[in-house]
């Protein structure tokens, strides 16, 4: 975390921490720095040595309590059948009550032979409150023991089921896109943060009309404030976008929306400006 | 973690940082400290502004990892059949297919009508080794869908139970020592780990020699060192304690152990003292 910081001394101003510089400015003596061991003045003061002991006192126990999490968070994680029918060189998988198939791709064409993902009725139940309820009822896929899942691909609901067992996932934005819309559907929530969170790291100019449509579409609030916001810092070049015809023809409300934000956010900023013309 | 330090400022020496201190007595100049607004002199001097800041980055940088962390252990905790049971008023527990018993209690005597504890088999098998050694092979337990467990109180069992869901417990000094038994004996490793650090915080010299005698008995090695370590401190005091002349009778070898202990310990701060009686 620490950069080579000296480079940036003269180029950024650091934040003012309300030491007064008139005041300073005649002292030029000069002290030594216990992190960096570079010589300071006075107008680039930092803390004490005590602030500066309990601030590394602070580190460590947050480090600790890091270290803590890691080991809870890889304890509770559950064997994933696949996992475990790799490790164990086994032909059943592992403790495997009920399976999951893409019975539609995303095109929407049903696949003639799926592939099924197997997985664990407990697990699935206690991740999930859309499964808990088609489970703990004598539903059609409990009593199958099949669980069908519509317009998804194979790799999907493998990385899917392998998440409700590991919290893990290596997310692409494709991946991103077809995990959040599961998340979505089976109201796993700490899945829908995660793949949000990746959507937004991904956005620029060029995706954030897609984007904005596909978080109105599956009602991912972060995800659509950021793609809207980058939207409105580029106004002037929005009509011109292809995306942007599509998105006139497909669903001109949600043009509609960005158009309102844009313009509320004008007469906020005005009033901000002049906050007489407020009354 | 930040504690009232200035009180602490005279009392406590602060740790040398390599700063010369000849060299600073000469300046007398005053810089305020940036987190607790004092001034303070050169040789109470600790970072410069920027190592500050950065200091402060990696804090939140820190304390973000920790939120993110603290959300994947509750999204991987797993329903517990009794907290089930309790949240939804359900007269049978939460896809569990499996129970455990006390067959018998601390004391050895067999309960006569033990009360089951509901579990479920993928995840009792995915946090111990030997449950699922014992589930995955056809082995009586598996057969009769009833793990009998001895010399244990419901109390205990039902804890255990729940940490293997949840991985919380509420500890005593006699839970913490129930439940490491519990976690040696099916190999638990987060669990015993957590009763260890738990015992330990509780050690004092009434309690070291009963501690020390029962880390021996399970493998603690953690809590035996600290335990040594207390006892080491006291020799002494030792063989006036009543528990010295009953770890006497009942297992000498132990004592045996702490004197062995405490001579090396002898012999090697003579050499350090003394690195030519080493030749």
């Amino acid at each position: 975390m620490r950069r080579g910081h000296h480079r940036r001394r003269s180029s950024t101003p650091s934040v003012d921490f309300g030491v007064d510089d008139e005041e300073e400015e005649e002292s030029e003596a000069q002290m030594k720095c216990v992190s960096c061991k570079e010589d300071y003045s006075s107008r680039d003061a930092g803390t004490c040595r005590e602030c500066y002991e309990e601030a590394s006192e602070t580190e460590e126990e947050l480090k600790r309590e890091i270290e803590d999490l890691k080991a809870k968070v890889n304890f509770l994680r559950f064997w994933s059948p696949s996992q475990h029918l790799h490790q164990q060189q086994r032909t059943t998988p592992f403790f495997s009550d009920i399976v999951l198939v893409a019975s539609h791709d995303e095109s929407g064409k049903s696949t003639p032979h799926p592939v099924p993902v197997p997985a664990n009725r407990a697990l699935l139940a206690s991740r999930s409150p859309v499964f808990r309820a088609m489970l703990e009822n004598e539903m059609e896929e409990s009593l199958s023991g099949t669980i069908k899942i519509s317009d998804v691909s194979y790799e999907a609901l493998r990385a899917f089921v392998t998440y409700l067992y590991t919290a893990d996932a290596c997310l692409d934005e494709l991946m991103a896109c077809d995990l959040l819309v599961l998340a979505e559907k089976y109201q796993v929530n700490h899945l829908k943060t995660y793949c949000e969170k990746f959507l937004i790291s991904k956005l620029n100019w060029e995706n954030s009309l897609p984007n904005y449509g596909f978080a109105h579409q599956h009602n991912a609030k972060k995800l659509l404030d950021a793609a809207l916001s980058l939207i409105m810092e580029n106004m002037d070049k929005l009509s011109k976008r292809e995306e942007y015809k599509e998105l006139v023809d497909k669903d001109p409300r949600l043009v509609v929306e960005i158009y309102e934000a844009y313009l509320s956010k004008q007469v906020n900023t005005a009033v901000q400006k002049d906050p007489v013309a407020k009354a």
